[in-house]
């Protein structure tokens, strides 16, 4: 973890504070709140605020507020019908901002959702920390012969260990030169925005993250998905946990009609249709691709 | 005012629940939580939720949270100085969440601001009050002449009552003929959402609306100009003074670097200089149009 | 149809212009640009403008831009897989605009997907024609008992006529109000923009309306839905027809992996794999509603 | 310039190939299409495709399809009249597609304007070339002493020399390592989503990015500022050579109302306006800070 001395005594102290309010509150996810949680080597997530919880979303729903009104059972039947429907509007309501410690090259990847607010640390107005992250040995994989955007077998013990030193020894050299070319003493006193060109894609930056909740379970079922990159998905994961404590009962819903779901292309219903009367059935004439049918006799198997 | 007997009852109960938080709280803002303001003749605007302080600005400006390191002085000059320099971003960081009850007619030129999340009564699925927007006479305006989309003189008295009288009578008459049409039993039972077709432009509904500190600033910005129409510009007061009791120091800024600044072309700013160096300018050789010379002229004379 | 002698004279002379571009250019559309397809009674849809092809998808996601190095099968090949992964980024670089004219109803309602672009006709600066959507007899239908949002039977042809006069003598009644409050000379002047108010909801008005394919996509899947309103589902048909002739490829991969395709959530995998296991499922224990395991099992017959 | 051999076989081809179209087409924007221009090292721009031109702007803003029908002078003013009011809705109706090719960390920059659609070189799915931007000595400079994060004076020819030999030497070492890794004979067949974070910022990626009229314009007047960062900066105004190609009139309103345009705050125009009445205005009592009062004073004498 890479917090500092000063932001070690803020979360204490924020332990510690607490007001009063009227709003939605979630104890569950007040008691993370501030903390960071671990991801990868040197990165963290922290939930920094939040607004709205279930009932929220159900008060949105219904456009009225009759919070306690309804009983939780009828609650949840409400959440799971606009999961499994795909109504968006009513999960638009809530919001959670974090905090994130995270290597350059996943910052790339996530920063292709849109729909979110952000406030990145500043290469240009300040001087980036000697940190950059160094895949564990179980995560050094080959280049997978199957999927061209995907891992193999995890390398050698050998193998892996040479891989880290080049990966180790080439962000210390760069973060070095990076030093050397910004110190006005015994350096260049070349401008930051044009030294940290020199950095390395695996070192950490950080950044405030604001996004509602409709477009984090968007976010979460592409980045949660085997085929994500494995760094990613490391975030995603810990991203999720934060979705149950806040939101369980459109946490469950979002596992039940988003991740665990599975969609069937029309001419894969058919097939299934005939599968079902008992028939069976061969890939030539259903119109389906190799890489298709065997997707989907995979999935069927469970 | 419209609020059923349930909503009272319901925002009696709210006043009186209280949760502890560790999340930054404003109690000016806490105070008017749930409680409707007064609107036009039968609206009201509510705030339902928050995310966020000034220092929640700060804080993602810095991407540091030492919320309480630094004196109040410079947060609000870091404030002051992302207003005037445009920095969207930090202004992102904070949420607000609105119960509104408006005219259609309003409701129409509200939802254009599309970085917004709306969920609205549905009249598909229920059947609307009656009630509709009528304007007092002191609203009731004739035809500008020198702006094709504005209001001129207030009608005399006589014909503001003929004209309230029209309104009335038609939006009463429409909306008995929505009932009559809706009637499973000596109407026609006819769907919902078919009937409400006959309902006028000045009918209420009402939605539950959240949008970013940004983009409300922008929202406010050009609707609380002169030229917005009378009818939104009544909601946007509103909410300028609930911007004020949330966020101080944005709100302050926001009257200095928006709402009272002026911008001026190039060619405006060439004028500005000459008189500037005591020169007598005419427009002639400008390049302003008599239209932006006449309007600069004004700006100047304040 | 409610074309101006001057707007049919403009597409007349637009039919005979044509310019040489090196941009991708579709002949299909091409014979269909500018010209009015009629929707419900006086509304129509235009093309005005579109940029990109298939081609120009497959580029995209090539991120290259060897058009005619690969075979057609190729292209329609990598269509398919974008569209069956959901890889929406490629389907953004293609862009339509249409100009619409609609009642205002259903404007609401297609405001709603807020990626797009609108310039609509404005009441406040110009006075809206006399034209207002009256349902033709087999689409006057009584509300659904079983869809609180639905249509159920049509209505017998006597109660049809008796809505349709009140739907016509109210718009044709709150119509002539409008234009006697407008009249400066034997009515009241007044302003245009409060004027419109008194109209009802089924007031024609019309619309610039600008969106890329991905978006128009799921505009589409949703307004195609048997569950939408009918009148919006007029318009998306129109522009499914625009959709293949511009885009062919892209066109069916939508019906086939968009349109015509199911999802079962984790819960109805399970009973899915049971049955084509051979086993003869009951709901109970399933944990799926009622709703659910009928919708299932009505899908599943097919 | 870095273009393969099929790249430039396939700008010649197109060079060649007309179609003809009905839509609005620009002659002088034609003969820019496909293009490559240079920027930076190793970077370029090329116009992809368009779709628009002036006269769609105005027959946005008119909602009507009077193309022709008003002299030329009259749409210069209603562009003019809409960039001066900040009326984006019609500036949205226009629509361009770039290829880009530009160092990592530019991208970075770039990505941060969301309204835009994009399609990046995935150097998970294949392998980056051996690319990185090395400013030139005339754009190698100390850190700013006053702009925290800007540039100050030119690096003398030594120091230079040295800081580009360290970013040469470095990402020749990362990339050559980046192959080793990468290589499945002899060296260690990594995956490629992993090899590459070893890769430094100033490496190359390209991408295809398509975006509105009106998001073009705001992207322009942040980046062509020049508190942008130079290599950024350079972009922009290739962009704005393109603007100007394409939709001369809006280019010139841009120039005039955004570019070229100052606002001033509340308290400003306050001092503003007693300079012109003939006082000599001190900074003392004003409400201005130092920095806000030079800035302004700068600005007033040109």
């Amino acid at each position: 973890m890479s917090l500092t001395d000063a932001q070690r005594a803020e979360i204490a102290a924020h332990a510690k504070e607490t007001s009063a309010t009227r709003r939605p509150t979630v104890p569950a996810l007040e008691a993370m709140l501030y903390e960071p949680q671990e991801v990868l080597d040197h990165g963290f997530l922290r939930v920094i605020d939040y607004m709205g919880d279930d009932a929220a979303v159900v008060q949105a729903a219904r456009v009225s507020y009759g919070r306690g009104t309804r009983k939780v059972s009828e609650d949840a039947g409400l959440i799971r019908y606009l999961m499994r429907h795909r109504h968006s509007s009513p999960f638009e309501m809530c919001e959670i901002k974090f905090h994130v410690k995270l290597p350059i090259f996943i910052a790339r990847q996530w920063i292709r959702h849109r729909m979110a607010s952000v406030n990145e640390y500043s290469a240009r107005y300040s001087i980036l920390d000697s940190e950059f992250y160094l895949p564990a040995p179980e995560h050094m994989a080959a280049q997978s012969e199957v999927n061209r955007q995907g891992r193999g077998d995890v390398l050698g013990s050998e193998a892996a260990a040479d891989v880290l030193d080049i990966l180790r020894n080439d962000a210390m050299r760069t973060y070095s030169n990076y030093e050397k070319m910004l110190d006005t003493d015994e350096g260049y006193g070349l401008a930051r925005e044009l030294a940290r060109i020199n950095l390395t894609l695996n070192t950490y930056t950080q950044w405030y993250w604001k996004i509602d909740l409709h477009n984090l379970m968007h976010f979460l079922a592409l980045r949660l998905d085997p085929h994500a990159q494995y760094e990613i998905r490391a975030y995603a994961e810990v991203m999720l946990k934060v979705l149950h404590a806040w939101l369980p009962q459109t946490a469950t819903a979002f596992e039940e009609y988003r991740r665990g779901a599975v969609t069937f292309s029309a001419s894969m219903m058919k097939v299934v249709r005939r599968m079902l009367a008992g028939e069976t059935v061969e890939r030539e004439g259903t119109g389906l691709s190799k890489r298709e049918w065997d997707e989907m006799m995979a999935t069927l198997k469970g």
